[in-house]
């Protein structure tokens, strides 16, 4: 694949960044790779595993010269680090993010942006419950999508120039506004995490009414919740804050079909349950159609030995 | 292994039962196996593939002469089954079930039971989101637990007995009272099926809205709801109707708790979300440590590939 930006800097190395640096490299789609994270650890980790050619102890000093900047930092920290870095940035140079929000990052990032800097923000639908720069893998974003949200008077240029990217690190990119990236999220994403966050906790409430017994007998289903449930807290907060309005319409809809289905279990309303249940399979069809899930059978999980 | 029963009759021929065919030929567990499904389909798959030495119309022809009887349909389906299988059990046979409720299987099944057959309620934790004569397979139950449920009255040896079945099939055995397994299993499996296929219901409305992107996005969390929403719905609705009372108690206890972070998201308080999510985390380190689960990012997925 041909070298696509000279110099990409990651302004936070955790699993996003991690696994686009593997990715990058793999693909041989940067000439160099930069970055800069928080903590001393992180950067030390970076250097250590090669995940950066050269890492800053500012973000400031990581974005000088580079031709792509990517914020993959927790959402509610992307204006502080826009801010940051703004007066450093090279006239003609992509400014882009990661952030599982969008309309949030764009109000956040945008007034920072100098004229001259192509602000393209994007979210690669990939991810796992791990987090850090350990956890990243070249492969994380293969047969994923990543969503690009163009905000009003970028030239294509730069916006093709990104998509290259992201479809050389093995993703399919859609392009769509940034309304609609959160109200979409917040269903396929946003609210299912809330919900299995709600269900780990009532269970860690009962784990002392029932002496450890939730977590022994987990992989009746529960199991999997807490997989979703084990998600990064600082990055979810930050989605939960600055996607507040979808979620809770999702929310909201989400309860009223709950406590139908409640009122049906109340009553013993079997045909109203089956109906329910039949209904929704279709939809599993769907995804394992559409290749964005295995069919083999839970997951096709690895055996578990203790 | 030695040979535990000389002739089990499996009623019900789906993804449990044949799981247990298979187990117990690839451990030599049983000298015999017969069976019986409702559908001449069922029935008859389950010979060409080989799950069943014989295999009869009707329950009651198949339980003749079985020292081991497993009644292997769903919840709702019990109480009928033992009916008309009753005056046929061999005297001294282990009469025994894997239904995912206790209580109410107890109270449908233990009317019929002969004197001098013992009846042991069973329920193995383990499970796939495929249901019918072909989702079975002999490792299912590998270091699962399989919850024994003697009611009262039963003499040890028969328990026994059905403990080391379970145990050659690989399983690891529990005993408890049909009251707190129901509590327990309204936590760890009836409650979050409920909550998944509610939070599918949600999405499949608005997939309409949102032209399938539902499907397409769905990697971002979603697909885990879908796949255990895919459950089969006849075994789910009996679920929810036969444990009532214990699942209604655990929806309560979930909706309060989802009602508290959703008004922290309302009011912007970030401290209580992280405090919530960093909490849950405990309880993955937990089942994996107890090996009921991987570690490996996103179950180990296998790749997909379109
Ligand atoms: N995880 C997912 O599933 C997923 C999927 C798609 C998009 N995203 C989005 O991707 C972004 C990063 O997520 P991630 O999963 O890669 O997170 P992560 O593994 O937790 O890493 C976050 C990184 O950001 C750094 N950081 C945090 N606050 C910072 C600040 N104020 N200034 C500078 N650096 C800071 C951290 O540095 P230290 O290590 O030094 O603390 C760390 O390197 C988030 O916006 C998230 O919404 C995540
Ligand atoms: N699936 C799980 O995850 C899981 C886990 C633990 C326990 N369980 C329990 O195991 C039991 C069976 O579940 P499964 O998953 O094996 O179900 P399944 O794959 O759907 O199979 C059910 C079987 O029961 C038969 N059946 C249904 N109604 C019947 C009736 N009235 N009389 C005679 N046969 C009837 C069906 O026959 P036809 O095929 O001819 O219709 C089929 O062979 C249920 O009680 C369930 O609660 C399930």
């Amino acid at each position: 694949m041909p070298q696509i930006y000279d110099r990409v800097a990651l302004i936070g190395l955790g699993l996003i960044a991690s696994s686009m640096a593997h990715a990058m490299r793999a693909a041989g789609l940067a000439g160099e790779i930069v970055g800069h994270a928080r903590t001393e650890e992180t950067r030390r980790t970076a250097l250590e595993i090669g995940l950066c050619d050269q890492v800053y102890e500012t973000a400031a000093e990581a974005v000088r010269g580079a031709d792509l900047v990517v914020l993959c930092v927790p959402v509610g920290a992307m204006g502080e680090v826009a801010r940051d870095i703004a007066p450093f940035l090279e006239p003609g140079a992509t400014l882009t993010d990661v952030g599982s929000v969008k309309q949030a990052v764009i109000e956040a990032v945008a007034p920072h942006v100098p004229v001259g800097v192509h602000f393209v923000p994007g979210h690669p639908l990939a991810g796992t419950e791990h987090s850090g720069p350990r956890a990243g893998f070249a492969t994380l974003f293969q047969n994923r999508w990543c969503l690009l949200v163009p905000v009003d008077g970028t030239p294509p240029e730069p916006v093709a120039r990104l998509r290259r990217l992201w479809e050389g690190m093995g993703a399919n990119v859609d392009e769509m506004d940034a309304a609609h990236h959160d109200l979409v999220l917040a269903v396929t994403s946003h609210t299912p995490h809330l919900i299995a966050y709600t269900m780990v906790g009532v269970a860690d409430d009962l784990r002392r009414v029932t002496d450890s017994e939730v977590i022994k007998y987990s992989a009746a289903g529960f199991r999997d919740f807490t997989r979703i449930a084990a998600s990064d807290p600082t990055m979810w907060r930050d989605v939960f804050l600055t996607n507040k309005d979808a979620t809770l319409e999702i929310l909201g809809r989400f309860t009223e079909e709950l406590f139908a289905l409640q009122r049906a279990i109340r009553r013993g309303d079997g045909d109203h349950l089956h109906a329910y249940f039949t209904r929704t399979r279709a939809i599993r069809r769907g995804i394992i159609d559409a290749g964005q899930d295995t069919d083999a059978p839970d997951f096709g999980r690895t055996k578990v030995h203790r």
